[in-house]
């Protein structure tokens, strides 16, 4: 299904435009005739595949997300057999931790999802959040590993630290070799 | 001195009008004319204390770190003596996670910081932050209770947790109730 493929690729292509721009020049210069000009396409075909600007926010948002969980799919599938809890939320929680030089994508992730903070963005927008799935997933390996201690309140805190490390790394405030051996250092203390 | 008084409260006027807009409309809604409006004042009125709207977002955002100064000390000096390090950070830490319902100013703080994020903004406005010294009194804490850990590592895990609780709380993710508990696990972790 070449056609199939052809339209998902262009749609991916305008998404990544829009990324590029959000990351030089800010949310707020995000068009849809700048995207496609710095995608290299006509404004009739972005329209084509964007009936507005915020279709296509939401549209760059999922892709991340995807991006994201493939990520994650492969980081584990790559884990050697058989693993344990601790092994598979580090090897997750590492993933996403952000490196020193962020990617255009990560970087501009960051970006979009600070500015969901806008009550209306986030209305519109916060379904394509990937928290949800990742918090209970690392819950419920934390009560496999450590019955113990409360799961639910653990994991939160590890969603929270790694919020807080994107924020940290992406401003500048912190080396990403300071993030990963803070996270290394919660790991730690959750799994020990 | 009650000129010199007029003089703050009448930019401090100015400064809250400025946050109730962007909580209400969002950042990019923030113009003179209409910060003139919402504090009743004449837009030559705000034009005599600010020249531009960078000088008055700078202004705002200097309020903010100075009223959490101020709270910080407030609670600090609120302590019984002789106080632990321990108490006095699980004070200011838990005095800094945010409520269910954060107030105009803390939610405003938020999306400012995460503004904050774009790259101009940042080199501007990124002088104002108050992370740097939190951060140096919190590890100065822990390395008196706790000369066997990494206490700039511990601080610096604190401070990425508290802007990841700040986010999730703010954006719905969690409750202020779930951020003050994790929280607490954390200094009982640092502190133990």
């Amino acid at each position: 299904m070449p056609k199939i493929v052809d339209h998902e690729a262009r749609r991916r292509e305008i998404a990544e435009a829009l990324w590029r721009i959000t990351r030089s020049d800010g949310w707020e210069a995000i068009t849809l005739r700048g995207v496609a000009a710095e995608a290299g396409v006509s404004m009739g075909l972005v329209q084509h595949y964007f009936r507005s600007k915020d279709e296509m926010l939401l549209f760059a948002l999922e892709i991340i997300v995807e991006d994201v969980r493939a990520e994650i799919r492969k980081v584990v599938a790559a884990l050697p057999e058989p693993r344990t809890p601790r092994q598979l939320v580090t090897a997750v929680m590492m993933e996403l931790v952000p490196r020193d030089r962020p990617n255009e994508t990560e970087t501009a992730a960051v970006f979009m999802r600070r500015l969901q903070l806008r009550p209306e963005s986030l209305a519109r927008l916060g379904a394509g959040q990937p928290q949800p799935d990742l918090r209970g997933m690392v819950a419920d390996q934390i009560r496999l590993a450590r019955p113990d201690i409360d799961a639910d309140l653990a994991a939160s805190g590890l969603i929270a630290l790694l919020e807080g490390l994107l924020f940290v790394v992406v401003t500048g405030q912190q080396s990403s070799a300071t993030a990963r051996a803070v996270m290394a250092a919660q790991l730690d203390y959750v799994f020990n």
